[in-house]
């Protein structure tokens, strides 16, 4: 004891010393040394007396932060080399003779400064021995060996996992753990083939399986392909041609092949969007046309001088009208590739703007799809895909506005559509210069003295003609629906959601509020399925929600009536392209989505045409003065049951 | 004429030669030699015999496409150099003799196929040249050379914008613009100084200013700073220390200067996050510590073998625990730099995880501001800035999924969280093959023959300490609420929305569902204000949106009860850091956030703790299988009046 106590004062100086030095800041993570000081301090204390060293279990083990006061005080404080006079502490949870023990070491001091014993609810996590050693318990006991034989599966192939057990009304205390197994033939992908109908439960302290129950037998699933090896990583400066191809206005890109169109009113139209299924070995069509069809921008301001200010962007100047020639580097990155496009005078004549559209491979820093296997110890897989996509770009400057459209493609299948809104808000003078003078309503927040930046909305509304592998397409609203688990079932769960799948038959059954309830929104094919009987399609997911807030009766909700629904599909009607009526610059509200949808045609399989818009309601701060910082928003068009896996995955 | 319609045959001839020869797709904008035909066409045709060529103005001109079934035809011929037999048309709005025609023009044949003149309400958009004369009005016309003589401004130094002027039930039919008139004295920012209180309505047709009104004056705005500039591009090949400094675990990038912690449970922990300030020459406190608090991941199968999976990452396994060595160049670009950390083994014992958090400069390839100003007739101005912002990165896999934590700051003072979900579903075996053989709710998807991907959720949530500029601040709901127009008012406007801000008194004012109302989140410092008088605060810019669909009496839900709401606020208490409790593993929900908050303490002007939780209903899809495309989420927390200005801009 004399020995081993003297060997403890040397690590302890040895790690006080070497902790010291080594700190930066006070809530920097315990060190290596300051962790094998705290195994030292309590395998020799009370806890080690009574138990051998090895019946201690370490659960958790923190850094105790000092005092936030404390922090901030030395975080403002200029001797910051006062940080040793900070106490250093640790949290640690470990289990000791069946009992769990709280306890706070002082690692200055050397010695435990609280240990209290925690009785209530719940356990600290598992270590990864106990995980460990539970998965090994199946392989051991009669019980599953019969079910494995019962079901004629190779014992040596199976695969088991630790899963925790919840709490489900139980009265007993007591740390347990589920088991769940799989089958690891002709596939590195663990969970691709449970072994399913088994439960099992294990007591942890007594490290045995207490409960077993073989309930019924199906096919362990045989599906080939569900391997992930990732593609090795692309060499940058070998690539050709930026990435992509180019012939005319047809890019082709990874499987992807499209048009970049172009108009006065629209700007960018992307046109004709297919993608090559591997699986198939065919290209099969997404989207016939994409592009901004209208943007309302009310702003909320009643006064003379302001209310008129309501602006349909597309329709009375046009973002292709708008756009600018693109500035090379910041623009768009320096990999981008360049296209001109033609614009025309009153007088009918034509004029070029040189680099109007850039096309460019964006390497997002994320990561497209990833797994690491560490469940199976002496065989850790881990495989990664970083993630590439190709963006198609516009800027529109709309007077004070620049809005920035992106049409970015991804190996997913998935087309993210982007929208950036930049430049310059527009302000209006007062005579006030601090917000105390203030008693009235001011429509908007003083950014600076005399200038208030008045609240506005913007509704970008994008026309989405999607053809899901053909022309014939559906509207889907996939629901999701809380239910009651039946008491018949006898289970411990007392509630789930479902999926309740609505076809809309008519276009009225097409117009959506996003934000009140869950929902899933497609656009299908129903004369298609996967080979397991899945209706293809392609999902909607939703960016940034909401409605005008203008009364229906008020002059400019007349004229942009669509926007009281974020989501809309019409009959495909080549003449119905802009949401706000094709005059646009002082309309009445009798042309338009909200017309066109009122005639409620029907839109189950037939040629339909999704409207979306992205929706921001903009309330100034003083960081949108004088420029912008760009706000971003959008949505995804992502495939949904269209490929029959990932189609990231090439084998 | 004999000699004209010779010119027009050959330009047509030459036009038709080289259209054929350069269109590659039947959607292809129309070429500048085929916007010159339609020129030719129609000043050749009935519409240029009654009016001079200069009294014929294009409004509009874009392709008229062929039907959509020939294109899909086309797309799908192999022989696609039969494009040539696809009619070439154009749609042309033109305005001749005050008259609006819609024009069709075949190119192939040379001529005007169809011609309709518009009498419904709205009008075409402006042409440039009707804009920018309206823009000359004001400084002719003697009642607003008083106005400016009145405010003592120069005339010369004064610019007007023209501006569509909506429909506010007026039963002239006319079109007309409104005018506004900003001074341009000491900024290249043309919105910045408005000259407010005058009204202008310009008849387009006389081109005259028909209604004038000069109602009050207030200042011209004086506000210093408004011009912006660009900062020059940065050479990332110049660029130290991967573009930060890193000591220790603190960060210094740009104005941010933060500390990166790691504990076992949470992973990744960013502390004492401040910015410097370059106005106010300090720096100022924006969070004292963030980091991933608890994962709930409930799986919607009531079954014997399912029925308790319904896991609290974070608490059972922890993220930390479950955290991976970094795959360099693709799970973190190629400029990362990576930090080893240490996790502690049962035994107590310290191990090494080399390169287990990544820090790099993300190049985004979006723009962090930009505008180009156009308004001014040879004064063109283009000021871009890319948007380079720092990543802290780590991965955890916790069982089959894989967590992708990103703390992304930014130049603008946001910092944007991010997560990515990707790794493999929990998936079921099942003995049916294909959904036709199902009518029974197999709670998920079925995603290869006998696999059923079950249907889940996830609820990660953040522990957030914002301390805005000091400790003490106040939890704010900035609600956007319609108001009718009051009739004394006499506006042509019926409706707008204005703010109400609600300061949360206690804990129970803090509980936020989202998706219903609009509604603005901020934390703000009610002691501190800018210069104008503005509360400094952050705002939380929420991602996906959602609570719980479980059942309150359900056993899940009753331990992890905070996923009811996904905002919470609560009063600052060093042991509240876990919202699913401490000792997660079992839990009955006596621990945790909803508990905490159920004490209902004041929390206005105290150092307080938000709570907000990314939510993620997840129906699975065929390509979720056999591997998941990493499904990105997560907010924002933006600085909102907590800078005088917009700190992109560095004069």
């Amino acid at each position: 004891m004399a020995i081993s106590s003297l060997v403890l004062v040397f690590l302890f100086q040895l790690c006080f010393t070497s902790t010291t030095t080594s700190l930066k800041h006070p809530l920097d993570p315990l060190t290596p040394s300051e962790i094998t000081q705290i195994k030292h301090i309590i395998h020799n204390s009370h806890l080690g007396q009574f138990s051998s060293s090895s019946n201690i279990s370490f659960h958790y083990l923190d850094l105790e932060e000092p005092e936030k006061a404390d922090v901030i005080q030395w975080l403002s404080s200029t001797k910051r080399s006062e940080l040793s006079l900070l106490p250093r502490r640790a949290k640690v949870v470990v289990q000791a003779r069946d009992l769990i023990h709280e306890i706070i070491v002082d690692l200055s001091a050397g010695y435990i400064v609280s240990d209290q014993v925690y009785t209530g609810y719940g356990y600290p996590s598992f270590t990864f021995e106990e995980l460990y050693q539970t998965t090994k318990l199946p392989a051991k006991y009669p019980k599953f060996k019969l079910s494995i034989q019962k079901r004629s599966l190779n014992l040596s192939d199976v695969f088991c996992l630790p899963l925790t057990a919840g709490w489900f009304g139980e009265r007993t205390k007591k740390r347990s753990l589920k088991v769940v197994c799989y089958y690891q033939q002709g596939t590195n992908n663990i969970y691709a083939r449970p072994i399913e109908g088994i439960s099992m439960l294990v007591d942890v302290k007594l490290m045995q399986i207490t409960e077993y129950l073989d309930r019924f037998r199906v096919p362990v699933p045989q599906a080939q392909g569900t391997s992930f090896h990732s593609s090795p990583h692309r060499n940058k400066s070998q690539q050709k041609n930026h990435g992509f191809d180019i012939d005319g206005s047809i890019v082709q890109w990874g499987d992807w092949s499209f048009h970049v169109g172009f108009n006065s009113r629209a700007g960018l139209i992307i046109s004709t969007a297919s993608i090559y299924d591997q699986q198939k070995g065919k290209s099969r069509s997404v989207l016939y046309k994409g592009y901004v069809s209208e943007t309302f921008v009310p702003y909320m301001d009643p006064t003379t001088e302001w209310y008129f200010r309501t602006y349909l962007d597309v329709g009375e100047y046009g973002f292709g009208q708008s756009a600018n020639t693109l500035e090379p580097l910041v623009d768009c990155p320096a990999n981008a590739k360049y296209l001109d496009r033609y614009l025309v005078r009153a007088d009918g004549e034509p004029y070029k703007v040189p680099g109007i559209i850039c096309i460019f491979e964006r390497y997002t820093g994320d990561v497209s799809w990833r797994h690491t296997q560490i469940s199976m110890p002496g065989r850790v897989i881990r495989e990664v895909s970083e993630e590439v996509n190709l963006v198609v770009r516009i800027v529109s400057t709309v007077g004070n506005y620049d809005y920035i459209q992106d049409w970015e493609f991804k190996r997913t299948g998935s087309i993210k559509v982007g929208v950036g809104l930049t430049g310059i808000l527009q302000m209006k003078a007062t005579s006030y210069t601090n917000i105390d003078q203030i008693t009235e309503d001011i429509y908007g927040t003083l950014v600076a003295e005399n200038t208030i930046a008045i609240n506005h909305d913007h509704f970008i509304t994008y026309y989405l003609d999607l053809d899901i592998d053909g022309a014939e397409n559906s509207f889907v609203k996939s629901k999701m629906e809380k239910k009651r688990v039946p008491k018949h079932m006898q289970s411990p769960r007392k509630s789930y959601w479902t999926v309740t799948r609505e076809t809309a038959e008519t276009e009225a059954e097409a117009r959506i509020r996003l934000g009140m309830d869950p929902v899933g929104l497609l656009v299908v094919n129903p004369n298609k399925k996967t080979n397991v009987g899945n209706i293809v399609g392609y999902r909607l997911v939703p960016g940034s929600s909401g409605s005008s807030l203008l009364s229906d009766d008020d002059y400019p909700q007349i004229r942009a009536a669509y926007t009281k629904y974020q989501v809309w599909a019409t009959a495909y009607n080549k003449s119905e392209r802009w949401a706000g009526g094709l005059f646009t610059d002082q309309s009445h509200g009798d042309d338009g989505l909200a017309v066109w949808s009122s005639r409620n045609r029907t839109i189950k399989n037939k040629d339909i045409v999704l409207w979306y818009t992205v929706v921001l309601h903009h309330i100034p701060y003083q960081e949108d003065f004088p420029v912008m910082p760009t706000l971003h928003s959008g949505f995804e068009l992502r495939p949904a049951n269209f490929f029959e896996l990932n189609p990231l995955l090439k084998n």
